[in-house]
């Protein structure tokens, strides 16, 4: 037997994927209980109001109500990244999507009726909806108490002299970013089912991302303690982020189900998870780069701007994944970043698939394109100039270790060999944008482990318990092909259980593209130790070392006579069934070798780092601004491709993401209220929207990572859009600084110049 | 802090105690899934005959039917403990419980309202209902292959000189001991939810006891690998060991639901609770007891004939426990066992409670007052004088180590203790029972272990996955306390996860009174590893080595400096939540230091052993012939009573229904067709028929056992009927070899008598 990988790097089918398309998955939303209450949340209908009365009476008295609350008659605790909102709103409302009032009924239908019968006077305060119009003195303040809207959140960073580089520099670019809302719209809408049992311990079935920190937030909120939550994960939607923070439905929920005394689950309708769903921040980003005339760059200068809406989330800390892009996309000697993060009556943000890099990266590789314009560089030949190496260690402190930048800007060359030439009245244009994120988990909690429990049984199945959390994104196969390939047993034979916090070990959850990465290593530990115990078992059976064993394809043979062999599940048998047998049961626990950022903004964030590169070929039609993609190329440098046909799958959904981000999507709030609250009117593009995709995989091997790989989750949306306004720039030389760069912009653009 | 003991020893409420009283709890019966199609069977009207024809049409034409199968339309395997029947019968119909075909509808009244539109046309074949019947020349046979009816299971044992004991006596009791069909009469009947995925792997919710074996054999049953079956085990109102075998019922739903394509739940009505739940095994127990004047025991020599019913199945194993206390209640230095098993066309048994003990004690009990009597000893002394000892070896080669035989029968001395004397017309009797069985597993299986996987989370919350099954024992309740204890922490933050063969680590299954001792033993291994590695993070955070620790009440302190502490979960989240940190899981598996049986029957199959005496008081109305049970003592060596409370509770419990064995329950099949068919019929004792019970725990200590504890969930049930037949001889001097002791038959005793 070779030691050949026989799993890891071959493509296999999604294990969730035969489930959905033939429509048995059993998703959150199809989930019943006996006695199951539904519940609906009453929202504000104004952007900042005094609640000057909520009466509830007529909805209390509707047949089939089961309870009817309001932040005055239930005990709840602030919650939120800073605490800074009740989940059921007293006395003041800051945005159209604050909960006034929350009913659960027998059906969702009375429930609906019933939050139609609640009464609530307002008294309409001033609003803000832009945060520098919200730091403006006199602005209407969005918390009373605060001295002013600005928040308490501030990310800066300084490193070398940025002056002195921009005053020696042979070209600098400066501009303006401004980057709107946009939401996730996850084909599954947000979920709630909270259920108490008679000792007074909850059991929450959430879309939450991150359950064992739900488990601690959503207690908080309650005033209990955590252990006295559990939290079921059944298959969602989609996620791309949506369930990083706690919302108010959780909490609702399970206010609801302890006043009514049943399980309540509180669904979201698709205009209600286009106006409650935590969306992309927006943000103005202000840049200036500095380049000496080879091209090598000198410096950055980068302050943001966010509209935090009424309440801080996790959508108000993407700064810190902008400043790694701005201090760390490319070699960049020198760095300075700062950040304006301001209370206004829009809705609030939330974490979204790239965060907080789509945006920054829009920024950095507009200004990489105008560098290499005003120095007369090639657009590729710049970024080589400039691409990250190995070893490298850059101003946050990250140390790069495999690194493939080079060879992903190789691969995207070429883009457009074989297109058929624009049509006439088109223009074609070829835009270029890197990437550069984290590729190792990211500590920004104490822990960013995860554990792994295995398990192999007499009929030699394998379970992998992990703290992992699936949303769609293929965990579960690129797990079990790890494990499958510790164990040298065939993949069908691994099944992964990921979905309940009272059975699975610890994990932050799932954000920073970590799983794979971090999952995957607790796997292979957890794995490897539970192989060590299986050939000590063969040895016995065998009569041979077990130092002296391999495992592969399912058999466990002596290394040095491959006929002297036997089924692993036959070892594994013998083992147990005997007198003083034993199981095989192993567990492990993986933290990366990182460190959290310390307060100026400096530590080796992640274990490892991802790279890539796109190139986006367009053609622009002159008379009418629209925009035709033809093809992207996307190169990745993924450590190595567990699974490529899930990693291209991967960036296929990333791209999709993207380049509805640089084309069409924008949730449109106007005033503190949201106009695009349907699919009609919130333009996701649709398969045939879709351009040519081409993937390339490459492999820089990865030391840390679990047979080589890196993180690759967010890594296809976050240069798309980037990419598309230097394509666009490319076909008809206008450079867009806002997003979406729509038809009737590109026209009006067009109509400007001529 | 002291070692005492803070959570073992204190009576502590069952953990689902309070969601069953109040109604919470979510039994198999309100499970629920989207799309659940409902099942239903169709039985044989005939004990025995031909399958004509058996016409589906009108069935499957009837609306919202959406399957209906017959034995002839599906593929299906043999199965059962000698895999001597189908799940849906082909040709033959051999009892009334027989299956004959089976339909899956979007209701249960619907899927009802079809099977009654199946046609069948029956043969009738002559029936055989009688074991000895069955084995006369001629008679019809039941498999119609076999050469006979004489299965081929057959329990054989000889140890010592019998003959030559008899022959020596100086005094000998012979006598034939009638036992009837009971049935468990759960309060929760029978249920089974199939359920397949698109992979074709299946997920089963079901009443199994013993799921690792039943993934096994019910994957043999629908022919394909065990592996591939995904056992759920959501509470069940009793089992009462229902759930040994693998039933018809949980087959037929697989198979209608892979035909269906939509999850299929079966639930039996009461009725058909009645008719196809396995009973206790009827019998007849020939039985001669030797013994020598100062009243030693000589020998034992037993014949049983068994009516197998249809098919064998574990019931039909009783044998093998019959023969322990035929061969080890008391100390009996010789002993013949063999056994006649014969097919019938009545239902055949299963597993209950007690399995083959009530019986084999009845007889056993009755002959040790017969001798007490011939011999002019009083019945407890006669039985004090052959008490067994810790150290004895028996015929069996059951190796006895923790031992309180002696006490136990000093422990009912009394009994009458302060009651008031008989009501005029009525006569007091008092009777005694002992009893003997398996307190530390019964190595039956060629593994008799259990897995355990326990985990600290950062609320200091402890889970334990473990591989017993919980039917309503008790089981998490003291595996929590088992846990507790061993970690030092409070009770109320140990949790238990029992229910998910994909989940929890392998184990027999619940039987042989092996949960306590077995299960125990494993989540104390368990716990014991995660306390060292708990003691090890503590270390670093007391800056004290990890030997000089102790941890109880939920402090970790340093033990010659106790004010030196720190709350256990905050050295959890210190080894944690910081860069390098590890969390808390350990595993374990318990297999117990025993033998399986060999084909002479001998080897010491049980970590300990249990024992116990009760005594009867009762009073009997000579002119009606009612027994009134006025008080039951019941003296237990239970190794170590971890939670009191918990172990009356199991005595109790069994009292119960040893107690309606004695004096009410019967099944009564009539030439193959059963009659008592509601609980109208079918006379399970009520509260108010329960007398008096004093339950005395004698604590033996045993070294093996977790805390010392031995098994005890079917000792309460086994003398009882012992106890009750010499109460009422020593009451009206009446001896009664057959059960139930109903009023009528008392009555014509007396008469007959007078």
């Amino acid at each position: 037997m070779s030691e050949r990988a026989r799993v890891i790097g071959t493509s296999v089918p999604k294990r969730d994927g035969a489930d959905k398309v033939t429509g048995r998955t059993r998703y959150l939303h199809d989930l019943e209980l006996p006695r199951l209450a539904h519940g609906k949340i009453l929202r504000s209908r104004l952007p900042h109001a005094r609640l000057v009365r909520v009466d509830t009476r007529r909805a209390a008295a509707l047949p089939g109500v089961l309870a009817v609350i309001t932040g005055a008659d239930v005990e709840q605790q602030p919650f939120g990244f800073v605490k800074d909102q009740l989940a059921l709103k007293v006395g003041t409302v800051r945005c159209v999507r604050d909960e006034i009032a929350a009913v659960a009924a027998e059906s969702p239908a009375i429930a609906e009726e019933a939050v139609a019968l609640i009464d609530v006077e307002y008294t309409e305060l001033p609003a803000v909806f832009d945060p520098e119009a919200a730091l403006r003195p006199g602005a209407p303040l969005v918390h009373e108490g605060r001295p002013s809207n600005l928040t308490d959140l501030r990310y800066q960073f300084s490193h070398g002299d940025v002056d002195a580089a921009f005053a020696d520099a042979d070209a600098t670019v400066e501009g303006e970013y401004r980057l709107n809302f946009v939401t996730p719209a996850c084909l599954g809408t947000m979920v709630a089912i909270a259920d108490w049992d008679s000792g007074d311990r909850l059991t929450m079935w959430s879309t939450t991302q991150v359950p064992f920190l739900y488990q601690r937030d959503l207690a908080g909120a309650l005033g209990m303690s955590g252990d006295r939550i559990r939290v079921l994960q059944p298959p969602v939607g989609g996620n791309f982020g949506r369930g990083l923070d706690l919302y108010p439905i959780d909490i609702i929920a399970a206010l609801l189900a302890r006043r009514a005394r049943r399980p309540v689950k509180i669904e979201f309708e698709r205009v209600e998870e286009f106006v409650a769903c935590p969306t992309r921040e927006p943000c103005t980003i202000r840049l200036r780069t500095a380049a000496a005339a080879d091209g090598r760059l000198l410096a950055r200068d980068c302050h943001v701007v966010i509209d935090n809406g009424a309440y801080v989330s996790w959508g108000s800390t993407t700064p810190y994944v902008m400043l790694s892009t701005v201090a760390g996309l490319y070699r960049c000697p020198a760095a300075r970043f700062d950040t304006t993060i301001a209370y206004t009556n829009n809705p609030y943000s939330g974490s979204m698939r790239g965060y907080g890099n789509l945006e920054s990266t829009f920024a950095v590789e507009s200004q990489m394109d105008e560098l290499a314009e005003r120095l007369g560089i090639a657009p590729l030949e710049l970024r080589r100039r400039n691409a990250t190496q190995s070893g490298d260690a850059n101003p946050q402190g990250f140390v790069i270790g495999s690194c493939a930048m080079e060879d992903c800007l190789d691969a995207v060359g070429g883009a457009t060999c074989g297109l058929a030439p624009p049509a006439a009245g088109w223009r074609r244009g070829v835009g270029y944008a890197g990437m550069f994120h984290v590729g190792g988990g990211a500590r920004i909690y104490r822990s960013d482990g995860c554990g792994a429990i295995v398990k192999l049984d007499d009929f030699g199945k394998v379970l992998l318990i992990t703290g992992a959390t699936e949303i769609g994104q293929g965990s579960e196969t690129v797990l079990a092909m790890i494990v499958a390939e510790t164990l040298g047993v065939p993949l069908e034979r691994v099944d992964v259980v990921n979905s309940d916090t009272a059975v699975k070990p610890w994990d932050v959850g799932v954000h920073a593209s970590r799983t794979t990465f971090i999952a995957g290593n607790a796997a292979r530990l957890a794995a490897e130790k539970l192989r060590a115990r299986l050939l000590e078992m063969a040895a016995e059976e065998l009569e041979a070392p077990a130092e002296g064993l391999a495992v592969a394809d399912g058999w466990i043979c002596v290394r040095q006579e491959p006929q002297r062999r036997i089924p692993y599940d036959r070892a594994a048998r013998a083992g147990h069934l005997r007198e003083g047998g034993q199981t095989l049961v192993a567990e492990a626990f993986y933290d990366p070798p990182t460190e959290m950022l310390d307060k100026d903004l400096r530590g080796n964030v992640s274990a490892a780092y991802a790279f890539a590169a796109q190139a986006v070929v367009l053609d622009v039609e002159e008379a009418t601004g629209v925009i035709r993609v033809r093809r992207i190329v996307s190169a990745h440098d993924v450590g190595r491709a567990l699974n490529p046909a899930a990693a291209e799958g991967q960036i296929h959904g990333g791209i999709h993401m993207g380049l509805g981000y640089a084309l069409s999507e924008r949730l449109v709030v106007d005033r503190g209220q949201i106009l695009t609250a349907s699919f009609m009117d919130y333009a996701v593009l649709k398969a045939t929207d879709m351009p040519e995709l081409v993937v390339r995989l490459v492999e820089s091997m990865d030391a840390e990572g679990p047979f080589g790989a890196k993180g690759l989750g967010e890594s296809g949306v976050i240069p798309v859009a980037a990419a598309v306004a230097n394509a666009v720039k490319d076909a008809i030389g206008v450079r867009f600084t806002e997003l979406p760069i729509t038809p009737a912009r590109v026209h009006a653009a067009l109509s400007a110049r001529a």
